[in-house]
């Protein structure tokens, strides 16, 4: 396990959600000595949405959420870490279903309406006699106070848990969110995976919170990045018990304000623990094209090895910057382009500021967000990326060996 | 200065072109105690081609060398090793100018007849007396063996000095073809700049080999990457004196295939000198739907910092391909998808291939130059990418302050 990152935040105080009772237990999939299998149950009438991974290679588990999606119910979920279930052909599919099958036994549902999710080592079948053994004594232990459990149960290298929660009102009715997440570390390693599970007790039927749920990942965790690497088994789902029986036809723009709210801090804790992290860095592009233009620049920048590692350094490089933006292929013109670090603008209508104040800049580049703004001088388009730098610890973690 | 690449080969012999005439001084731009400034003179007739960044901010020498192009012809190149002369503005501008006008002035000809081209740092103004007091002496020592000299003036913190030398035959004529390369060393650092300068004695119209040069930079560099950053300086010239005489409307299919060899040996030579390189990456692969998409996937491998990483912790993860394969967002089926390391097939249809045989793959990955295969199992396509792997070195390189 790497040290804690220097980015990490405390767990949260978690709202429980009525109805969705949930725990941990120690499979022994991989790890010794700690929980790697999570369960979450859910009361009838829980409805989900979800959101997967765009790699064109996804892991069996992201086969089996997306055909259960179609049902838009969900009675359970099981997560377990250490092995990813990514690549291992029909064996892995077989996986999945047994899981998803002695999950439904122990509730009472149909496997359709248990979702899975497995993180960790790729190309290894999974041991799934280890989770079929734990499930019963799992089941009989969940409870409605067992987030940290489950937030800790679902870490592979990941540093700290990570944890947030909310509250919106829909009508008159108030309702909460608790979310959990996990990412980026690696575990053998294998590839950053990202996992993602929201809760909330609003009632809200699967077709309304979908397109919430998906405005809300593009809003947060599509504007983040640790290395450029998709991850195969990339999962966001969204459970909804409905117990807070809020009005059916009600406004959801609260709610949708919050999910939000719980995402980007979710999106934004896996930043902090990218693997070797030193520096959290946002980036907001202003002045593009349109709002898309100025993501894909912003991205561009997020990505670039050489902006990283200058942040990583310290250095205040907005040559680097120049050259990410120029590369992302966007709309720019290096005669209107201006580049800021620290709320210090050090590089304007291509070329660098004369005279600008450095002192401030250099006190910056020291702490731990570093806040780089450029203004492309074209148009309205605005968007903000979130990344880490690239350090030393991250070819640590990446290139040994996974045995 | 690092130390020399272990991937670094000696400089070949170089054969000489006729009317050809070059050399390197030290202007003393920002280095001390080396050449940094080269120059090369060619005949009146001598036509040119060339290729640059696709950057969308590009520096100053580009937009000269961008608009002298529409000439066609040249007589002579002046290259600086220091400073980029990028994002510097009106006086970047007049930089490039006033070099090529000291330049055009010893030499007798247009400013418009003189391409120039700098490397080094970003953002600072170009110390223009420093080149422009440099040149006159410099252009009375210029001789038609001054290859190694200029090979070696144009490097910044390059490693080894690259040049590559070929032969074709135009009609019965006999041509030569040599060329010099720098990169991708940083100087501050700053960015990733890439050099090539190829010359013959070829006759051809500038019209002729346009179209070559651009095919065979798209076969060669184009198919190369270190860190995905595409420089802002980016430049390959080809120069052709004519003195070799060969007839006008001769084939020039073997003259292409010789220019491409030599740009596919300086490529190599650029990825050989890789930041933090240790070892040399080959990605083929095979079965895309055709050659682009075949390019797009091998890039996605070549640009993923997890595959480079595992090369360089010699761990053979055939996972992390596969998941580089999935995010190119390239048609991919992972149940027809086959990866080979060191032509060992480690993964086939879907999964692992049992019992494989490891000793070899554990050998091969111990070595210089490494060998990943991949067959997508759908169409023809083919495609080739090179990159070298992603070290502590790269981290080092990249993460100091420039000053």
């Amino acid at each position: 396990m790497s040290q804690t990152s220097p980015l990490a935040l405390p767990l949260p105080e978690l709202t429980p959600i009525t109805g969705v009772r949930l725990g941990a237990a120690a499979a022994g999939i991989r790890y010794k000595g700690r929980t790697d299998l999570v369960m979450a149950a859910f009361p009838a009438g829980t409805s989900v949405a979800g959101v997967f991974t765009s790699n064109r290679c996804p892991g069996a588990p992201i086969d089996w959420c997306r055909a259960a999606l179609k049902g838009g119910t969900a009675r359970a979920l099981v997560v377990n870490a250490g092995n990813a279930n990514v690549f291992t052909g029909r064996a892995g599919a077989a996986a999945a279903k047994e899981t998803a099958e002695a999950a439904a036994a122990l509730i009472g549902c149909q496997a359709s309406e248990v979702f899975i999710a497995s993180t960790g080592v790729i190309g290894q079948q999974l041991p799934t006699e280890k989770i079929t053994t734990a499930l019963p004594a799992l089941h009989a232990t969940l409870s409605e106070t067992g987030w940290s459990d489950a937030a800790h149960g679902i870490m592979t290298t990941d540093t700290f848990a990570k944890a947030a929660t909310a509250t919106a009102t829909i009508g008159d009715t108030k309702v909460k969110l608790t979310g959990i997440a996990k990412g980026s570390g690696m575990i053998a390693p294998d590839m950053a995976t990202m996992l993602c599970f929201v809760f909330t007790d609003a009632a809200l039927p699967a077709a309304v919170m979908q397109p919430l749920l998906a405005a809300g990942v593009t809003q947060t965790f599509n504007n983040t990045t640790v290395d450029s690497d998709t991850s195969t088994s990339d999962t966001v789902l969204l459970f909804a018990t409905g117990t807070a029986e809020n009005p059916p036809d009600a406004d959801t723009a609260d709610f949708a304000k919050a999910l939000t709210e719980v995402l980007h801090a979710l999106a934004l804790m896996v930043v902090r623990d990218g693997e070797g992290a030193q520096k959290l860095i946002r980036i907001d592009v202003a002045g593009a094209v349109d709002d898309a233009s100025a993501r894909r620049v912003a991205m561009a920048v997020a990505n670039s090895p050489l902006v990283k590692t200058a942040v990583a350094g310290e250095d205040a490089n907005w040559g680097r910057i120049v050259m990410a933006v120029g590369k992302s292929g966007e709309p720019a013109d290096r005669d209107t382009l201006s580049v800021a670090i620290g709320g210090v603008w050090m590089a304007r209508e291509g070329t660098v500021v004369p005279d600008y104040d450095e002192a401030p800049v250099v006190a910056h580049m020291k702490g731990g967000e570093i806040a780089i703004a450029i203004d492309l001088g074209l148009g309205a388009g605005r968007a903000t990326a979130w990344t880490c730098d690239l350090t030393h610890g991250y070819i640590d973690i990446n290139g040994s060996y996974r045995s």
